[in-house]
């Protein structure tokens, strides 16, 4: 009796795994536009800074668009709106062990959310001239998001492991995503999410983008924990498909941002070409000076008081925000100049516009890393 | 001339290999049912310990039951039939260097069964008011599956690294599981199987279910010594199909339990979504300060005194079973709280009985470890 | 202008990336023959020890062929016909530095051979009561075969990195296998090849067996030198596929020999699985007490004076051809009792014969010693 | 809703991926023809020595022509046209520390190009009787090219990361290959290109050769940096086809050079099955004592001021260009004697050119050495 091939599985692509082909005509980068709009608001690069404590604070928020006109999200259930002055809290994160480390951010999250310091962090960036993004989990966010743009937030990310816009549970109304974009005076985004369906279920609710990624982070261990995730390049192929399925039906372009599992420029260009409109970093922010984690980051996952999905990781002090987002630097490892890496890339490929970059070929090919240590042993013993 | 392409091989996947991909719907983890049922047992969650010396002893047994209604095998060749205290052959084993522990495992297991003791370790499991699985091997089952039954076993497991319904050998007679199954008042699983063929061929004998895996768990050795092993993820899903085929046939659903090779939440995750109805667990209990292993494990297969397959594994004394099967925890690895696993991956893939959730997608994935670590190494220097 | 899909690669693999697949039916391994029949001979098991000088000499052949009837072969170029007395030879290489061993063996395999040592070695095998088989390049065929015959040798081998029935060279009139066939009173067998091609033109010219492999042995650099290779899975599958078309067309049923790159018993099992009908192992018999190498290994063309493909290893001498064959061992890794490995595989499968163990499954599937090593790095340090 | 499959990726493969398989015929490898021509002249081999600082200045080039008729090429913008005496540049460099060297090398090519240089360096070649070829970026060409042909260069090479036939930038008039072909007298090359399309779009400018790589050097982070890159051996097979589908339109025999990612015998062996007329070696040479480098390497990209895209690597000098290119040795890594390894692979493939060569079998095949590498773990410790 021959076995019948039970079930066929799809193979699916990190970045890793991947390269970009370069095209069959060439453009010089300065004619390069790598421009990123989203819910009415037009950014000058499509770099955002993911909502972690470690990474954007008001502070970091106003930084980040200052030094060049990008989007950074706080997150409205962290440290900042839990404690008047989060400062102890951050600081006794810092200072524990790695062994205690979980345990610690346990109990510094489990503190309770004051809602009127969510008006006063939103207020401090809009008073020194940014745009304000806030992100929220979707159980909080009937009652956060309408304090959030009464205070001033310009746009509202809707946000957790995965979320769908058919949601099961034992309330009696959840949250109707359509019903919030109705009411809601700004734009929603909503993520995170990683398949061709629910993708489009979610851009037929009206919302204005979607964050794309489940598992794939430094600091986040979804996949060891629970075993979902899906590798970052494929989630975006298959999330661009949704966009471009529902804007044949519909007309109406719902970008899509690739968050999370990007380590260097050569991976942000990787989801750009997999049809990413804009990527999200985390933790390679961790190492500007700018950020509050002081070179350490982690996820809000890592709070959950029973099944925590997330690492404390140390990655130290090692730049600028203005060096990583647009050099110059002397480093060749990728994880500076990541907009110059753009302009860089969309050249050799053709590219003038991202969406034109969104033809450019991918081929499955293995890391380069491996190729060059062998080169280097089989050599410098000589 | 061209070579013709002269067999073709199709690909198998461990559990490293593939992830799983969230639904397009989402469902709230306290509203998923984790329960297995097999053999007129229910069982409230679908985690089975092993039939492992260093994991279940009788006083485990109980403890595993007690610790929240799980199932826990006996093994009716162990330690517990061979040694009157066996205690000290315990001890034997922990204190032996790592070289020698094959060897010491191969003299301690050489003693005689004695079926007194059969009644007495069983005995000791019911008076406490578990319910009690027993193994032994198909050349053992004759003899012992009576005894175990008649003082009191509920469930008996036939059990050997590879168990078909059709077996030559020089005996006269050999085990016939159909009329095992018949004349035995008690519930019979068979195993271990990785194929569609066996698999369907032991459902027809009139089992009650089939323990699924060959060569993958972290104690076996098979694979080096003889070759032969199939990696979990496609065994699993080729014995469900066989399973749901033999369903489709005769209307009476066989549940397979996918043994060994799982080291985290994860795992066991992946196991349900391939088609297990439940999972059974090894060494990853050994780990628990209830277990009469200390830290240690390995397995019946080491013990063969021609060709040993297997190696006692060092894992430590790191958890409790309370904490290793429900939480809470402080762990970011997936090494505790694997029930709670369950229900998030359940909820996150919108399925509420373990029999939605076998219709997730599970897409070949390369490992995340890597990429995680990776990053650390290119952005830690800096 | 979309790339062509130039042309298609297809894959081949080697022993770590298969896995036998269990059968439907399962054997009593006591019922299972590994008998191996080649050139009017009958060995009792299918293991070949390699024309290697750390391996086979005179004393080794004899030892080999006492312990349990198998077919040693000795070299008739190695050291034993260039040195009255190889021992001082010997003691060189072993002696030399890892920095100059290759160096060292290129200089003392450079003497001259004698052709009065070649009846020598072969009288003191067959004065002994062992079968003899002995082999020489293509280019020394001519000369040596008759020799070796008239001294009673009992089975010739042409043996080069790669031979084919077709050889294009400047002198006159080359080694032609038809008419060395035909004139040779003893059988002959050739290699090494890999592919389907080769092997049935070199079935074609009457040969009685066909060794199999290019560049995969542990001692062979073949692969790094000159790119040439083909794993030993896929160049046995396509080997047998010849054989088995030959005998489709002609009746005769020419078995071959899987030679190199097998460290383990469960990698002679999948070459048999994959086809051969016996394997040739070399360096995996360099860590018996009865070869003359004292634990090193190095292969013929380590000994190329311009361009030398091998190096000389150490494995350490590390257990007995006794143990190594037919155990009882206290290893769990695979390196003893290989025949013992052979007939419990064949009984897993429901493999009464090697033809029979020709039908099993192979599937891919990636090593299973990286999934434990994982393991306990993930358990170990809770 | 099921995801639709949204792109399909083609894999591409590098060197350490595939395996040539041997013929059904063999040919003395003394028969076998390994000469290369391009633009008019003929090398008596098929090796090219890469533009690298590292690698080829004036005396290098001689020395390469006269140790057996290849050919090396200068590059017009490295430091012998900035600096009068390189020396010091040279050593400043080769001083600095690892962390500092990016930052060096960055600030050793700003200084300008001084035309008068370019002559100077030419003429010192010329004048000792080689072939002179000199490469230059395609935004210096127009303005180097009639200088260095006036001087008596013999072919004149364009070269950047990425090229093509269609570049556009905002100045008026940029670089046209047709017309440069037309009006200078001296054969153009063309590169870096990978694929299909480019490559015959060059091809029909009228260019004399291509070069093929972008990324696969061990010098070179491109991959990292922008992500792009294609692995060679498929790079060298798209753009094989598109040669020979140049050929079969026009009749005109194009040649291309794979260009990089090459470490030993072996890889150089591969990229010629894979379809090359030839290669380009950089690091490798590195390695010689007749090379400037003194046992380092780096590329051009490194000295980019904005986002350098390489690393200096320490290779050590070990060997001589004699010995690299012609043996004889004791090195079985396959650093020595690749021209001898190109001789022995063709014999063993039966092919007796390197067009015939082009029709060898590749197979993809995973590397040998980590199977050695586990054989000596599995049995060094016992």
């Amino acid at each position: 009796m021959i076995s019948p091939r039970s079930r066929e599985l799809r193979p699916a692509y990190g970045f890793d795994e991947v390269a970009i082909v370069p095209g069959d005509v060439t453009v010089n980068p300065e004619l390069t536009d790598v421009s990123f709009a989203i819910g009415g608001f037009t950014f000058s690069h499509p770099v955002l800074a993911a909502d972690l404590d470690a990474v954007v604070d008001p502070r970091f928020a106003v930084s980040f668009h200052q030094s060049g006109g990008g989007l950074a999200v706080m997150n409205l259930e962290g440290l900042q709106t839990r404690y008047e002055d989060p400062e102890e809290a951050l600081t006794e994160i810092l200072s524990a062990s790695d062994a205690d480390a979980t345990a610690v951010i346990q109990k510094v999250y489990s503190a309770p959310i004051r809602e009127e310091l969510i008006g006063e962090r939103i207020r401090y960036v809009k008073e020194r001239g940014a745009i304000c993004a806030v992100s929220a989990t979707p159980a909080s966010t009937k009652r956060l998001a309408p304090l959030a743009v009464d205070a001033g937030a310009d746009i509202f990310v809707v946000k957790a492991t995965v979320t769908t816009a058919r949601h099961i549970s034992r309330s009696i109304r959840g949250l109707i995503l359509a019903e919030l974009c109705e009411q809601l005076p700004a734009p929603v985004l909503v993520g995170n999410t990683v398949s061709y369906g629910a993708t489009k279920e979610l851009m037929e609710t009206g919302i204005a983008g979607v964050l794309v990624g489940v598992g794939p982070g430094a600091i986040c261990t979804t996949r060891e924990v629970v075993g979902v995730g899906v590798p970052q390049v494929t989630a975006t192929m298959d999330c661009a498909a949704a966009r471009d399925e529902h804007f044949r039906q519909t007309g109406r372009y719902v970008p899509i941002i690739t968050d999370g599992g990007m380590r260097t420029g050569g991976d942000v260009c990787k989801a750009l070409v997999a049809g990413a409109d804009a990527v999200m970093l985390g933790s390679i922010f961790a190492g500007a000076a700018e950020t509050p984690g002081r070179g350490y980051s982690w996820g809000m996952s890592t709070g959950h008081g029973q099944l925590p999905r997330g690492t404390r990781i140390h990655v130290g002090v090692n730049t600028t925000l203005e060096r990583l987002l647009f050099g110059p630097t002397s480093r060749t490892d990728g994880t500076e100049n990541l907009v110059g890496a753009i302009h860089t890339a969309m050249g050799v490929c053709g590219a003038q516009t991202v969406q034109e970059f969104h033809e450019a070929e991918l081929v499955v090919a293995p890391s380069i890393k491996t190729e060059g240590k062998k080169y280097q042993l089989a050599r410098g013993q000589g």
